[in-house]
């Protein structure tokens, strides 16, 4: 039998929220089995970029990284959210350690080709090295990722932090049984009246889609979720509703 | 007989200069032994802090660190640079992994006491976790430790590189032996005449530092040096010159 890994995605609007921040510390830090922390970014790479001069370009949705936009989200999120969150951690006894992919090589990012458009600095997911991981995971320590990686040749990449959850889950998952579980602003997916919906199968998704119930952000969230689910990774949640 | 353990502490002026800091890169990368590496600062965190609107306050040369200043330090240390070097060194086949003292719970510090001056969120070096250090480098992962700690307690403290290199290096002495190396913008310890000492005695210190002759920021990091030798750290070097 394989042993339990519980991998946690937090958001990051839910990371700007202290008081949740606090309580899911807590949370996390009471979990008895081997787990891995991945964390998003907040407001603040936005507020410090305001603040540097640096005009933040989204398309469709989406960062474009310049060199000086990807120096910030290093800064940010593998520095002060990262280091932030490891010692809130280690204050509740979690034996945590901060990484990006760059550390022990544990992910490995391609940029992103540019076909329409030129994202700069972000990386897509190339490999994770799951030896590195279960050295760490065996010597008691658990992992907190930034969404930061780097591509082997000394590039860093800002990359896509609910993708390194869902692939850190799928790999993962040859070694151990893993739970995987998306915290973020809201409680899980809702449905029509804006309930929290305790479950959600592909023929609820199709459908709730296609009624632009659940739409936007929450698509390629549900579709890491079902990928996930599809590549052996035991339970897939979005907050409380649990993906079948 | 101990395993080698190879401790080098790079400055920050050292770190500034591109070429200089990857031609160390690839030294540092192809030495066989297990070893650790501490970094500085450089002119980064002076350079965000003054883009940020915050007015860096120095007394005798030591920095007062407010609560900005410090998501400024984590940011550029243990954010910025530390992933810069890790990514680097991955580039060379070195396996490292960036930590603050927070990181595995790796090194704890201690407020400085406000004697006659507060220097803010500046901590001590407290104590140093060797089991969670000694199972990294087992694990074949080579640290790099930027100088931010923690109290325990989810505080974190920017600390001081070269005593957290002499202290790093003193702790491990038990169970390894030790060669400290500290690296920065000179050569090694000048003469009168200017010219890197090949070696350096308690006897020659005491004189040079009464013909003023070493001076300011080369007597702590000699200090140190001399402190090391004293509790069993094997061999001592600044730059090219044996601390004896």
């Amino acid at each position: 039998m394989k042993n339990k890994l519980v991998i946690t995605k937090i958001g990051g609007k839910f990371i700007d929220d202290k008081a949740k921040l606090d309580s899911f510390i807590t949370e996390f830090s009471m979990i008895k089995s081997p787990k891995i922390l991945i964390h998003g970014g907040g407001n603040k790479a936005t507020e410090i970029s305001v603040q540097l001069g640096l005009e933040p370009k989204l398309i469709e949705g989406r960062r474009i990284t310049s060199k000086d936009d990807l120096d910030v989200v290093v800064m940010v999120y593998s520095g002060l959210i990262n280091k932030s969150i490891v010692a809130k951690l280690q204050a509740k006894n979690c034996n945590s350690i901060g990484l990006s992919g760059a550390d022990g090589n544990t992910i490995t990012a391609v940029k992103r080709p540019a076909i329409d458009i030129d994202y700069g600095f972000v990386g897509d997911v190339a490999s994770i090295n799951t030896n590195s991981i279960e050295q760490l995971l065996n010597a008691g320590f658990t992992p907190v990722f930034s969404a930061i990686c780097h591509d082997g040749n000394g590039q860093l990449f800002n990359t896509n932090a609910d993708t390194i959850a869902s692939e850190l889950a799928i790999s993962m998952s040859d070694k151990y049984d893993v739970d995987l579980i998306y915290h973020f602003e809201k409680d899980g997916v809702l449905d029509a009246d804006e309930n929290v919906m305790s479950s959600l199968n592909m023929q609820e998704y199709i459908s709730l889609k296609s009624k632009n119930i659940i739409k936007e952000g929450m698509i390629p969230k549900v579709d890491n979720c079902f990928n996930a689910l599809k590549n052996n990774v035991s339970i897939v949640c979005i907050g409380n509703t649990i993906i079948e």
